[in-house]
């Protein structure tokens, strides 16, 4: 059966009912196979994204790293605080000085480095609650529905608030989803030359463009991938303009969004936008617009695999 | 057999060759199939780009019609050198000047009106030499070694000077490419709402950063696929550098280069780059990297299909 860690309720129900309509050729709803295609937030949506981002933890980790050979860089206030808490260090020193310290840590690194430093990272990676690698921390449900919604046809792609080559180093691995099929928030890199005159790439110190968050979500998805989407799933307010845009297309979408209501086999909590914390709840949106809203507690048999 | 536009030649056997050595599950060269990435120039590489880009000639044609209905415009000088010489009117009017009116005509457009205007175009275009349609226009040979690649697991991605969504709608019907495999030059395009408050896009009146030529080619690669290719094609100095980049990957890598030395049955040109017209000759730079060129003339069986 498909969805085996799905529960036999009304949203699993819609899901299957949905990916039937659209795929029976002589069906009022059919979407030709080319149209069919998928967008998934990470954070919170594809793993968990809960105490802390799995970039933080990343970023953290290659800050304590750095530190420890580099006494002056330790001893800076910010940096002291972000080793001992962490994001929530955010509390105590401007949200750009913490930018620009995490930013600074692999500036001039090339992406084939960066990637590595990524996937060294990963390998001895443990969650505290959890005691598992990454892995451990997808969510086995939605890992189904790719393969699902694959079957279908469909092209999968992972549109991340999250940093793309950080993403990019995971995803295959992780969701079978190849680099050129993520979207996400980026640094600028440029072409340089090295002593033998060969052609390589450079990460800036500085940001390209806007997070990739609210309608930067909707203007990146048409700059990388040139298509509406029929179906996107996400769990935050930053993941709302995606939704509504997907939810526009001439043929009939799915507009998914995962609450966040099991303390305990994950975390209980609303989910906000990183950009505009001030923003409508995206459950309360979904209402409005008949969305499809998962329940990790009631729809789900299983959390993780 | 494989690749029957090409004659048995030294060049053919290269490329042949490459493919064998790669794809042997035990041999030195093998490369896993994830890393099969290869790249396609388009104007010039995949189809013909005399005696004026097809893009110019459905802008020009766009003009036309903008124009009569619209007799203010049709005076501007720069307007009726247009519509008179296409893009000679550039030896009288500063390039600027000739962008603008171009870049003006689907501002405030949203991509998918834009793509519907592209492929009514295209269902009437007819080459003047040729009296052929578009796919007339596409190197039979080029198909036959998409085809090839893809037999061997790669993925294929245009890599285009000219622009995106121009050549996303018409891709998938050309070359088997989707619109997401599709990197190129870009216009801004902006999220709006409209009456319903449903999100839809918008084409700015203004380019998004440089021309995808020469070392943006290279940057756009990693930002839209984020992995370095193994294969590239090109045909003009604007590929120098993603040829160069490709060159220098860890796996064995494959760089062609395509001579314009057919007169008879194509044209009979030295490519250059369109953002440094003074460039080095591709052809002369091929030549001291030891890259596999194809001459049309004598590589080729015929050019079209």
């Amino acid at each position: 059966m498909s969805l085996p860690s799905w529960r036999e309720t009304a949203t699993r129900a819609a899901v299957v009912g949905y990916l039937r309509r659209i795929t029976e050729p002589d069906g009022l709803d059919f979407v030709p196979v080319v149209d069919r295609i998928a967008v998934f937030d990470n954070d919170g949506t594809l793993w968990c994204e809960r105490p802390g981002y799995p970039q933080a933890a990343f970023l953290i980790h290659e800050l304590g790293t750095r530190s420890a050979a580099d006494p002056a860089l330790a001893e800076r206030p910010v940096v002291r605080a972000l080793l001992a808490d962490g994001l929530a260090a955010a509390r105590g020193f401007p949200m750009d000085e913490i930018l620009r310290v995490l930013i600074d840590l692999h500036a001039g690194v090339s992406p084939e480095a960066f990637a590595e430093a990524v996937t060294d990272w990963a390998a001895g990676y443990r969650d505290e609650r959890f005691g598992t690698p990454l892995a451990g921390l997808v969510y086995a449900p939605m890992l189904e529905l790719l393969a699902l919604l694959r079957e279908h046809g469909f092209r999968v792609f992972i549109v991340t608030g999250g940093g793309v080559d950080f993403v990019r180093a995971l995803s295959t691995e992780l969701y079978g989803v190849t680099p050129d099929d993520v979207v996400g928030s980026a640094v600028v890199v440029e072409m340089a030359r090295d002593e033998g005159n060969g052609v390589v790439l450079v990460r800036q110190g500085r940001i390209r463009g806007p997070a990739n968050e609210g309608a930067p979500k909707v203007v990146n998805i048409h700059a990388q991938l040139g298509v509406r989407p029929i179906v996107a799933v996400g769990n935050s307010a930053g993941d709302r303009e995606m939704l509504e845009y997907t939810h526009g297309s001439s043929h009939p979408s799915l507009c998914v969004v995962l609450d966040h209501d099991d303390a305990e086999r994950e975390y209980a909590y609303a989910s906000a936008s990183f950009t505009d914390p001030g923003a409508e709840s995206l459950l309360d949106v979904a209402a409005r617009s008949d969305w499809v809203v998962v329940s990790m507690r009631d729809d789900w048999s299983r959390v993780f695999g």
